[in-house]
């Protein structure tokens, strides 16, 4: 096993609505040396977002966590444990006021961000003629365990999930169960350099050897008949 | 910000009950090209357990997973998603079949998994004259999403938590709940290069610039009067 590296991308400027994200982005792998064949590119939701266009000013947060979320699972004083439209839980249905425009604006989480992941697959690829797989990430708490981690919400090039059944383990037994969240845990690597306020939206890790796969993020979403958390 | 290394310890053998884990990692270290200051080393739960003798033959799966659990949250079938001793929320309270020494053998989560991490960190000290910070990492599955990720069960030397409230993000915004799980993001970032069947029980995280701390991993435990999904 070769050493995994991750290089984080500098110097990427504030997003700004409409801004060529995946410009912004090759502008910062040519500074940092280029893309070698393998590289996974892991981006912040945010920068996604505010690319995107997904921010607003609102003047009732709670209104526009409710109208982004299908449903609310649990609510306690401020905070909202929501079910986004792509099927994700989490605080505030990913309705963020952090690194926001301004006072009073927000940032939501992109419309399709497995569509955000392969436009920059794409977008990249035609610049270096070697196309990463891309991991759109953001920063999700999680049910018993405090802190947050960050997680994968888009995908391109890549499977979200390493499923392991049927493989052995050392001794030869069968690994009945196991299937592992690959994605997220490009995410949460990723999330090691990102930090909330270190301006460093975008990481390279370099080395690993995956297999590629174009399902969507969504397939970490565990469907309700298997959910024991509702 | 320079580049991290995720660097696997090649070479570690199956580690049997009494085994001295800390010379094997050592070794392995060693061979690695030793250890630097704020290296981080992560360790898969299944090789401390082993070396603790935390494994043991069992005709009764369900009778060890309900005696190492002290609450059982949700049983469906063969899934039994149990709160450990420690609090830690996983299934089958970390009783695990996987790379267990034989058939009908398990392996049980360490006792203090932070004084397992506290003793390999002292251990590789006096050999390397550099401590290590130490997670002890495990695979476990999530509420609402499918697949696994690791996470810490036992830290010793950084902080499971680190904490942004009262940072500001670019734009001056306060971040007002922000805690980041490091020692979750680091065992994930670990577990990229460990895999189930791989036979890499150990990873070295290299050029993160972490602060120092000696809190239990325990503190990554969400408390009973904040669990909404209980």
């Amino acid at each position: 096993m070769p050493d995994v590296r991750l290089v984080a991308l500098e110097g990427i400027p504030e997003v700004e609505p409409g801004a060529d994200l995946a410009g912004l982005l090759g502008a910062a792998i040519e500074r940092a040396g280029g893309l070698e064949t393998g590289d996974v590119l892991v981006v912040a939701q945010k920068v996604v977002s505010k690319a995107e266009g997904r921010v607003e000013r609102t003047d009732d947060h709670l209104a526009t966590v409710l109208r982004e979320a299908r449903a609310v699972r649990r609510r306690r004083g401020d905070l909202v444990i929501a079910e986004t439209e792509h099927g994700f839980v989490c605080a505030s249905a990913g309705v963020d006021r952090s690194n926001a425009p301004g006072d009073g604006w927000v940032v939501l989480l992109p419309r399709d961000p497995d569509a955000s992941a392969r436009a920059l697959r794409a977008a990249i690829a035609a610049r270096f003629r070697v196309a990463p797989s891309v991991v759109v990430s953001d920063s999700f708490g999680r049910a018993w365990r405090r802190g947050t981690t960050d997680i994968a919400i888009g995908v391109a090039g890549l499977p979200p999930l390493l499923d392991l059944r049927g493989e052995v383990d050392r001794r030869g037994y069968e690994l009945a169960t196991t299937q592992v969240a690959l994605a997220d845990l490009l995410a949460s690597a990723a999330g090691l350099l990102m930090g909330k306020a270190a301006g460093l939206p975008a990481v390279l890790i370099r080395g690993l050897s995956l297999p590629s796969g174009d399902d969507s993020a969504r397939e970490l979403v565990l469907p309700p008949e298997l959910d024991l958390f509702p």
